[in-house]
């Protein structure tokens, strides 16, 4: 149990990139692999494959490589995807409406099942047979649903607030789209999509790249 | 101009922080900050603060801390802020109109010039006062207009092929918002953002911290 609070987070940023790229070659009727190959596939080296697998255990690489279906499904369960998560979004705009739209989400066991909104008008419009429900309600909601993960797509204003209002009602895991680090408990899951900071990235090494051109 | 090169995308990540915390501290009228005072407000250490400024030759700060407004301007040059980017999204869905509505991509430089769908009920329509426009369009107007980015916001079908049309015209930089690994030249900057896997991600974490609790 101590061992998997030792993973590296750089470990389970991948994780999920070889989930993807696993359920590619399943789908393309590939049954084993070797590290080698996949290394090819993804631009990655061998020898840091098989390096984040034995953060697992290894997955019984043999001298004929993995077992495609079954190094899928075993990083799905590490991944949480075998069980079901029951969300709802906080925040009824276009970007909330963008996360209850990827139906991708739900496939993999994230179940979109409630939102809430603070604007009239959005309040009681039906996103995917959802309808939009007042922030008043969020609290009742969240435990006679068993809620266990909240998505805070509304402005960097108001999100400290509802950040607290979601963790005492008992949330554990929170999905980030405000502009804002939450303090939330250590026992309280945060990840962040800080889009404006992923797109001065994409600035900062679109300008470097064109300086050290010219 | 070389020494640009070896900053690692690590650093690169922490700027936009950095520039988002000062930023606050700017508009709240605070004039210096020590590196001690800076990594508390951030939860970062601050000799992790001193090291990631020694990368830009430290931005002079002296005993009494580091001008806030200044180095808030500097991080912003670093970043390419202080000039104009003229971008384009490709898909006009929950997501394009996410993106093209952040008011403050704009503030910082980041023009939204057009947009471009298939979808024929989507084409004619506006965002924020710009017209969808058919993806036959797509080249024509990206020449004509000067354009240096392009937001990827379509689903995974379709979006290689998209990205070689952008780089086709001289597209340098990608917001990549397809579940997909892009294949560009060198000198195409691509910065992506998978949601599935920040989801997953806040998954294992989440589902990690529960096990351990038990």
């Amino acid at each position: 149990m101590m061992e998997e609070r030792e993973i590296s987070q750089a470990v389970i940023t991948r994780l999920p990139r070889y989930f993807r790229y696993l359920g590619e070659l399943k789908d393309n009727g590939v049954e084993r692999i070797s590290s080698q190959e996949l290394s090819e596939i993804m631009n990655a080296t061998a020898s840091q494959i098989r390096q984040d697998f034995n953060n697992f255990g290894g997955f019984g690489q043999q001298g004929y490589g993995y077992n495609v279906e079954l190094l899928y499904k075993e990083i799905g369960k590490i991944l949480g995807l075998d069980r079901q998560h029951h969300m709802i979004i906080i925040g009824a705009g276009n970007l909330g409406h963008a996360l209850a739209n990827y139906m991708n989400f739900e496939r993999r066991g994230f179940i979109f099942d409630g939102c809430f909104d603070i604007n009239e008008k959005l309040i009681g419009t039906k996103i995917r047979g959802i309808e939009v429900l007042p922030m008043e309600e969020m609290e009742d909601f969240i435990i006679q649903n068993n809620i266990d993960m909240a998505v805070i797509a509304i402005p960097k204003v108001g999100a400290a607030e509802v950040a607290d209002r979601l963790v005492a009602c008992g949330i554990k895991a929170i999905w980030n789209f405000a502009h804002i680090d939450l303090k939330v408990p250590d026992n309280v899951t945060v990840e962040n999509v800080h889009l404006s900071e992923s797109l001065m990235k994409l600035s900062y090494n679109f300008n470097t790249a064109k300086r050290n051109k010219n």
